[in-house]
């Protein structure tokens, strides 16, 4: 019979042959092989299946999960620590609740097939749910989190942590609140979260969309190019500036002059002392939009002085973001170099958190267009998991992926029954049990398990000790055994395994 | 200008002159009406939008995802009890991998438009993910839960817990063992999640594919009809017998007496006494493949009579399962009506878990065909939430949605930046902590906020505090109010609020 790969090898010949531009009997002959090979093979059926995921996803392993919940928990506690209620939505939305909401991105979302019915979309973000949901429900005040997958049909580059399928975790406040005071908190919690997971030094930047559009204006950026021109500075992590600028003069019809002020304006990074330079700058000044926007920044950083984080915050007029439905402040956090990476100057290597104001868009849903503002981080944590995972596997650590403390063994043949019981017993009590699932098992290969997946002791049951109405409890890592009375074992397991 | 309902109830006027067979030029004066109405509204946009979430699916607000999570936590600690490793998978997968997996179910399945690429479909339930992992991964091996989402473009009955979108929890044990140890645990495994639940009385049905297919052979059903057969038989649970015995006469061309005969079979349901009869059956003992199956199910009432749980447990011939890939021991849950229902027979309300075992899937796809034995059970529980709402609606019980320990207040203006600091101080030292998003908030109203969202304490600052060095710290339900040294504060909330 054929197989695949002898098929493989059937078709290379005929490849072969053909460039060699052999005698057309001879590749006829083979051709005729290969055919038959393939008719044969076809009659074994599925084995032509492609055993794979979806381009651009990932299945997590046990292991994998372990960190994953790691990182959620880290960052779930902090969500709570801030008092942030917790939602859920659909994975997908009707297609028009994500129309016109994410500008040049709009191309990446991934469409339902039409089956009759709704048209609808797979969620590219958790934030135009999050508004739909506000709008639906006429909620003008709620703080929550929300951590789900989103999809976009974006190139992949797995090995950077960058999927088709990943999770965000957002943190959003709607309300009508006195300014900056919810932005500051926001900034906080990335603070947090970033220290808490402990994964080097990072930078968060920061800047205003009111003060990109004041710089536009002054620029002499034409008011129908704002968004399309933002979208370009927004490449400015990925490009080098005359790239940028080419494509601003080239492809988006800005005029030169108006690119070179743009070139000088985000150039600038820096702190308060930057904020009150540009107050006093001659043209950004007159313009009401910049300036509304720099007196909110002040205020801002006034906020995160008290918060003491200023120190990993950088006021940065090339930040862009994006999307299209930001309004107000803007934010996004880089991880740093590592010095020990032997790179002359710290070199960002990429994005794991970001948000901002978007103040319009619970109103786009709004049937009389009623404003709810909304300021929220999204963590983007596939990168995260990636650091995670490879500073685990780095380390000499042993993940455990299961919790259960006891097995249940014996040592001699014919007592499954008795293996059943107890541990029907230990599970009615709430500890975590197991056994194998084989009526006669070896003691060894019981011990092995353990080994094998961290399982700390064993409860070994032997006609003796049926007799004498005690269980033998091992400790894996010490082999101390002992006699238990079998009504004080739950007792005994809880004390053990709690102090470990 | 026109809004929505104007263009509404002029569209209504056109109407009706129609019907009334108004005069041609009125009419049409209406509807000119009606058009230039219909154009302004255009102008204004986007108010036109429908504020919904796809047919089938729904959000979760706070208060239902507390109980979510009330209910995940049950299930999620039965599985960690068991020693279950967890796993995640895309919610897409080639649409390849679903296909001929799940019989006349298939036509549910949600696919992807294709946009080049890649053909994909969303998960229809979590097992075929799992089977395709294994195969991918080549494990052998492996006992692991999963909750997810899966899609089924099925007919929602939402208010019953019928959803387009719902979750499954999923336990699976994989692997080559003795028979029936781990499908007697799945068993156990229902059995304590609908305890510990509480959801009412419940009764697990049990039955064998094998034993399905021996008594379809000696009722002379012909093999090619025994999974269209079998889907009919799954019906029952929903359509009266004579409903399902037409059906399978005069839609699936079975003979009447071959169904007369099933009809016969699928009556029964008890305990070890059927199957000892069943085993005594004249015909059903000649056939290999149900004497095999009675065997095995005699197996798994002695395990589940050590575990002693028979009580809740039934073999009940009519039970089938609509899905192909089983091939042993398959069961069902379901809750039963509460007596106070009034109701003269307990009922059956409907399934909330179901599983068996499916000796063939992963084989499916591993590209030589090597076979992974697995059993498994998987958790429906839209219709669980359903239940829990109700119930906790009915009941006093207030849901916090939050953690929030103390809300840090002033009682004074101008104290936003002394806010900002203390509540930095907590947040820092892992306290939950929330304040208003005020400069010059009222106390009452922070104190509202506090009965409104169930914080327990409140940390004042006030003037004479600041000068003092301590901080006001309010219990919400005595109204007591002590001062508390500032750097006694974390341990004085830490304190109170664990108490409670």
């Amino acid at each position: 019979m054929a197989d695949e790969a002898a098929v493989r090898a059937q078709a290379d010949t005929v490849r072969r042959l053909k460039q060699e531009k052999a005698e057309p009997d001879e590749i006829a002959k083979e051709v005729a092989k290969l055919l038959e090979m393939k008719a044969q093979l076809g009659d074994e059926g599925k084995s032509k299946f492609v055993l794979k995921t979806p381009k651009g996803t990932r299945d997590y392993s046990p292991k994998q999960m372990a960190i994953r919940e790691r990182v959620f928990n880290a960052i779930i506690t902090c969500f709570k620590r801030h008092g942030a209620e917790v939602i859920d939505t659909p994975v997908f939305e009707l297609k028009e609740t994500l129309t016109g909401k994410y500008g040049e991105d709009s191309k990446l979302i991934y469409d339902l097939k039409d089956q009759g019915g709704e048209l609808l979309s797979l969620r590219y973000d958790l934030t135009v749910p999050f508004a739909r949901y506000l709008a639906m429900n006429k909620i003008t005040n709620i703080k929550r989190y929300h951590i789900a997958k989103v999809y976009r049909r974006d190139n992949p580059a797995m090995t950077r942590g960058r999927y088709r399928e990943f999770y965000q975790c957002d943190f959003d406040i709607a309300g009508q609140f006195d300014p900056m005071i919810p932005d500051a908190e926001c900034l906080k919690i990335v603070h947090e979260i970033l220290s808490e997971l402990q994964l080097g030094d990072f930078l968060i930047k920061v800047n205003d969309r009111r003060i990109l559009d004041g710089m536009f204006a002054v620029c002499g950026v034409p008011d129908s190019k704002f968004r399309t021109i933002c979208s370009s500075v927004d490449k400015l992590d990925k490009m080098p500036w005359d790239d940028v600028r080419s494509e601003m003069v080239e492809e988006k019809g800005l005029s030169p002059e108006a690119a070179d002020r743009i070139g000088e304006y985000v150039q600038l990074h820096g702190g308060l002392d930057l904020i009150e330079q540009l107050l006093q700058d001659p043209k950004l000044s007159q313009n009401k939009l910049a300036k509304e926007g720099l007196g909110d920044m002040k205020l801002l950083f006034e906020y995160l002085t008290l918060f003491g984080i200023t120190g990993k915050i950088s006021f940065d007029l090339s930040l862009a973001r994006g999307l299209d439905y930001y309004t107000g402040v803007i934010f996004e956090a880089v991880l740093l170099q590592q010095e020990n990476d032997h790179v002359e100057e710290s070199v960002s290597v990429g994005s794991v958190a970001g948000g901002g104001r978007y103040d319009g868009l619970v109103g786009m849903f709004d049937p009389k267009g009623r404003k709810v503002p909304c300021v929220g981080v999204s963590i983007g944590i596939e990168r995260i998991f990636s650091i995670m995972e490879q500073k685990v596997e780095a380390s000499a650590e042993k993940i455990r992926t299961t919790e259960t403390q006891v097995l249940v063994a014996s040592a001699q043949k014919k007592l499954l029954e008795e293996r059943l019981k107890l541990i029907s017993e230990l599970w009615d009590a709430g500890i975590k049990a197991e056994m194998l699932y084989k009526k006669n098992p070896k003691l060894l290969n019981q011990l092995q398990y353990c080994e094998d997946t961290g399982i700390p002791l064993v409860a070994i049951v032997g006609e003796q000790e049926l007799k004498d109405g005690v269980v033998k409890l091992r400790v894996v890592a010490t082999r101390e055994e002992v006699d238990v009375r079998r009504e004080s074992l739950v007792e005994e397991i809880k004390t053990r395994t709690s102090q470990s």
